[in-house]
């Protein structure tokens, strides 16, 4: 049900990204109820100039940012959310990236607005 | 008014990857009344180990998939959105991807929220 | 707070891309008060035929759209969302890219749905 857009610079090396992603996804995992299998991720790797972002924000400093968004179904609470932000950076920090880089926004959707296949929703009784 | 996003891998050739976008895009025409002239496709190819995904999810397998994200106004009904779904995996099938592989999520957003062009937003009155 | 995505052909040359970015943003902190050190674009530049689109809609000619998506927090009114349009075309325009051919979507979340650093959501209270 999440759909996850991960952008970052392309001198983060392949083995990292590959770090990264399966952090972002296992943080989803633990903290709001996304299945394991429930995984479609688009990473990609931007040559130098094409992340634009200010040197900190809020008092968070930004040198290399790894930019989060996931696209998930509406019903998490405020709560599930800061769980779900706090278990990402301390797994995305074991990855190998400090936790001020990872900057995270969730898009809320219906639950009617997926398919997985075949061209069905699967989340909403067939007509 | 819907903004196409479509994230394939390398693999499938240029001359497929065109067949998608016009397949996706017929399906928003024929199912949902998108203008024909309502197209705004960002299709990206990518190298490999940039899509993650599970080998299957919901009992639908997945070896290749083709992540279609579409904006668009809100006000369809699921009635709609389930035969949007279904004509796009027929017309996707026809540019030769197996259904199973195509995954679609939708984001919806208001008439407001839109500008094609010349600072305007075309769907509201002008102020 | 406002997550920026600028798609643009490779055909622009990294100048005039760095101007849109500037250009994007700085439309952005002028018309609905986004702080200026709120920065986050992600600015990818297509090869030929990525980008799909029909010559115009709703009588806007387009040859080389910069296509931008914006999502930020609800509670803009129209009004402010018609002078971010505006504003946006005109710093476009100055960076040197005809005004039609800028073609925005916004995106709206909530406020708990951001963290820009260190697993926090920095817009609503801790708990």
């Amino acid at each position: 049900m999440p759909f996850q857009r991960i952008d970052v610079s392309i001198a983060r090396s392949p083995e990292l990204r590959t770090r990264i992603a399966e952090a972002v996804h296992r943080a989803l995992v633990e903290t709001i109820a996304v299945p394991p299998d429930d995984r479609f991720q688009v990473l990609t790797a931007h040559p130098p100039g094409a992340l634009a972002f200010a040197p900190s924000y809020l008092g968070i400093p930004h040198q290399d940012p790894v930019l989060v968004q996931v696209t998930l179904s509406r019903g998490r609470t405020t709560e599930q959310k800061q769980a779900l932000y706090r278990r990402m950076a301390e797994l995305v920090h074991e990855a190998g990236v400090p936790p001020n880089e990872l900057v995270v926004s969730l898009v809320e959707v219906g639950r009617e607005d997926w398919s997985f296949g075949d061209g069905i929703a699967q989340y909403v009784p067939a007509k």
